[in-house]
């Protein structure tokens, strides 16, 4: 299952910037550049706490996705800010801590250029099957995950 | 203060598309109109969870902001996923559950037109003033809270 | 099922004061009188915050038990402080706003006897059934959930 | 500041069996030996998810309080379940990541004898002085923390 190629056609995870780096079975990165678009103050470049969240989550469900080899949806995730990102890239690399037959847990953690600690977030997904929560449960010929080997 | 135009100024929120209707004291809301780009698949509108989260956080900003009358960093928010959103618009309404002198702490629920609760969130904001995580912290000549009345 | 019978062998749940009043289906309540040993304080009673998460995990997983009559190990689980408790009682109430057939989602809300918002709590239980860390999973001859009817 | 003495008069640090072993500024450890009292069933001995809890919240707390050198209420705290905890002892390693003159962020992680991860937990707590919830703040004549040197 080629893992990246499946998230690199997700349409939010491309509208905000993440690109994924590395999926591998329970371990997954990625990386995001920060530009205007990101801030959450019109004069200065200062992250929104939404663009850390969105890179953790899309890079944690892909150290699932990448261990499970099917649809992984988030069931709950927290995320704690540690410092403000104001500038370069945003890098995340999530581990699969515990993956059960049901559910798996995620550690992410969120640094900039510089190696300090932006955020750390914790997540939840759902390791058997999907729901209709994300990008490969449909049946209109659009690549499966088993298809993108 | 004028809450609700201080977060139109937004860059992320309005990059996402979310719109602040609603900043009273303890209480705010929003809506974002979901669109193709806000899905996790690239074949079908399913709303990735980030989108969730950017209007959950920035709407639980805005109930904190108005009641401080101050910038609010997020320092944590988690958030559960309770169904997909699969189009239409997101709806937030979020409460100040406890107002402190150094943290505020925030419900907000998220549904969709029809009422389905979509997600749920709880977020703990900083209320003693901020730390450059916010939109309006610099001294460039950019509107101050105090000056957006 | 008997799940107030059930929850009330449990030695922990006993051994800090838990009381399961209600469990039905989704919904559970609970109660436990705060004595001196509950203090995170040798010289007056403030209660320490475990005990408020012991009192909601414990009546948070009895609304899911009581749904899915089976065992339902605790996942995760969050938990807000919003006020000191003092004395007199915690009241729990927890009703389940998902329910999954993997996973179900748990509001938790901790009074005290005037009806103050103590502590708020948010959990995820496995329900498809137990992997060891709930009450009901042994084979030496003590009352499974379905013979405690 | 005798951080693990006065942690050792906590009384229900002491009712669950808690002991804190080291308190450092931004790091302690402790330990729990699991006995009947501890488990959620009543025919072997399974830890009750909240015994983890006491524990982490209780170090989670000692790291912050040897930081600050004040008392340090828990705002909110979450943990995951990532293995059953069925004998022996529990040991929690708690580090700040994050010291802020409000809030502080604790990792805290909870093994069991064998290195087994059985939990991690991720609290904020207030660094900027009580509000009632803990351990040193009345006048009675108790030690306080300046005085517990």
């Amino acid at each position: 299952m080629d893992v990246e190629r499946a998230f690199a056609q997700m349409p939010f995870a491309n509208h905000v910037g993440v690109e994924l780096t590395t999926a591998e079975p329970g371990h997954a990165e990625g990386v995001l550049s920060l530009a205007d678009e990101h801030s959450s103050n019109p004069n200065t470049l200062v992250a929104h706490g939404a663009v850390a969240y969105t890179l953790a989550d899309t890079v944690g469900g892909a150290a699932v996705v990448a261990a499970v080899e099917d649809v992984a949806p988030t069931i709950d995730m927290r995320i704690d800010y540690l410092a403000p990102a104001t500038g370069g890239a945003l890098h995340a690399s999530a581990d699969v801590v515990r993956l059960g037959s049901s559910v798996a847990t995620v550690n992410v953690s969120v640094t900039d250029d510089e190696g300090t600690d932006i955020a750390s977030a914790r997540g939840v997904y759902k390791t058997g099957g999907g729901d209709g929560r994300t990008a490969w449960n449909d049946d209109d010929g659009s690549p499966s995950p088993d298809e993108l080997e």
